[in-house]
């Protein structure tokens, strides 16, 4: 049996992470030869509640499960970690206004990035998927001075399979047939879901699926669907959250596939003119474990007009964590 | 790729279908070559919840989810399905009588038994979870005469489960150190779990385990475990159900590990004194998708007398349900 990972995960009562850990504790991350350790954080009052989910994680006498440890401690949580996926994040309550929801958030994940900082392995790969998540991005990798802006992402991936998804469906193909979707920028309402290099079949997407139907229904219906789902289900999105989680982790681990690009939130370097050290969905490709955005892409008036309203966002959301930077 | 299997999944916009389907769409049950398609039954006041879990399995961008179809009719529903996860059941309400609650399952079953029968495959399998899962695994079974008793199983695997990671955190040794683990009866608290035969590193667990633990302790926790999970979580296990329903279906479709057995509810043809026609979890092992009873073990008074209270039980709860039979 080989040694086994260590993987951390916040918001470990949660609803996404209930989606998460099992699929993680199956193999599904790492595959069916690794072993895990899983490190769970929680809040105390949720400290209970996750002790319901350990026994249930003991119950599917999963072979690669090694060991799990649950804290409300974050540096005993991520003693070691390899992985860590930050799905907990404080829900904007009744009367709560935006900014005390960023500060509630900024003071969380600015714990959490000093105890990364201080504990977790040099090549952890962090994935912030509580929101909001780029910003949160931020916060983390600014408190962890000691590592590299590289071992930061947040999660695109849910907005980058939703929208593969839609185009598929009008398509009338399956996913696997989409090539180059690109999200770019923040994962909330402002995000820019752009068909201008997708293909479908290898054809331009956007000389098959008329411009209307992409300006006025696609975008809106992507940058939409997490409260579309709220209103059907009653329920935020964990199950496909969680999906997308893993499967950014994965693509991160491994390479991404030839000939295609995924959306991944990271530290800006300023290409595209967006304001470098901001968190921000770029097309990547990964190469050896190394996101490597795709440079160079000429966008037309359009796109550069969404670039700039959701980076006008995520500097905005900056601004108001400053002093925790 | 190859010809998508058709999976049926009951009480699909549930607790336990949320953690199941998107294991399922993952390629857990079958592997990552075969796609699937996936057949969702409802009740009519939950479609609507339903399409908000179909909108998140699209949103995963599966390659492998080839149609999801959601519907309130079971012979629609259940059209040529090769798998059935039979995991809807009406829960037990304030008030209600055990009674009341048999009767109100075994309608439902009654219902899918006779669409299963019309119009799935003559292969399918048909995993009943829904609780009392065997007495419903009874019904369903009794109203489908054009198939075998040998379609139908109710899961014990969730129990089976419980009890090697017991038996296994009391051993201080990983599960997969634990063999011959049985489980006898109904999936209820009057279920045996049996370490006359089960061996830790090769030894006879009886061996190493004191007889009190296993009387004292063991069988009366494997019993409760549901009911302790319930008062941690405050909800029912779901994710451990779904993790045993799909370890259960996938030991059914693949052969057991040599040497090994594991804990299935089969309609029982008098083998150990159980009366013939009750579904009553046995050892079992798997042979080119079919499940054979291990026979033949040697039971001492104490075995035999815990075999009797829980198929005294199994034998309560057919009475009550008789005139659906």
């Amino acid at each position: 049996m080989k040694t086994p990972v260590d993987i951390a995960v916040t918001g470990a009562a949660g609803q996404i992470a209930y989606s998460l850990l099992f699929r993680l504790a199956a193999g599904e991350l790492l595959g069916s030869d690794q072993p895990i350790n899983l490190h769970l954080l929680e809040i105390p009052p949720a400290l209970p509640a996750l002790s319901g989910v350990m026994m249930e994680l003991q119950d599917c006498a999963y072979p690669l499960l090694n060991k799990v440890i649950a804290s409300s401690d974050a540096e005993r949580a991520f003693q070691s970690v390899d992985y860590a996926f930050l799905l907990g994040a404080r829900p904007r309550s009744q009367g709560m206004e935006r900014r005390d929801l960023l500060q509630a958030n900024a003071e969380i994940f600015s714990v959490q990035g000093r105890a990364l900082n201080a504990v977790a392995s040099r090549e952890v790969k962090v994935l912030v998927t509580g929101n909001p998540a780029n910003t949160n991005a931020l916060i983390a990798c600014h408190n962890a001075p000691d590592l590299s802006p590289a071992n930061f992402a947040a999660m695109s991936m849910l907005d980058h399979n939703r929208a593969l998804a839609q185009l598929a469906e009008k398509a009338g193909v399956t996913n696997r047939y989409i090539k180059n979707m690109i999200v770019w920028g923040n994962h909330s309402a402002t995000q820019y879901p752009d068909l201008h290099y997708a293909t479908i079949k290898g054809q331009d997407a956007l000389s098959i699926i008329e411009w209307s139907w992409f300006v006025d229904q696609f975008i809106p219906s992507v940058q939409q669907r997490g409260s579309q789902i709220i209103a059907k289900r009653g329920l935020s999105s964990a199950a496909s959250a969680a999906n997308a989680a893993i499967a950014q982790m994965k693509a991160w681990i491994n390479n991404t596939d030839d000939n295609d690009w995924l959306s991944m939130a990271i530290m800006s370097d300023g290409s595209y003119g967006i304001e470098s050290g901001l968190f921000f969905s770029f097309p990547v490709v990964v190469n050896q474990g190394n996101i490597e955005m795709v440079a160079d892409l000429k966008l037309n008036e359009f796109s550069r007009e969404r670039l700039r309203l959701t980076e006008m966002e995520l500097k905005s959301e900056r601004d108001e964590v400053r002093h925790l930077l």
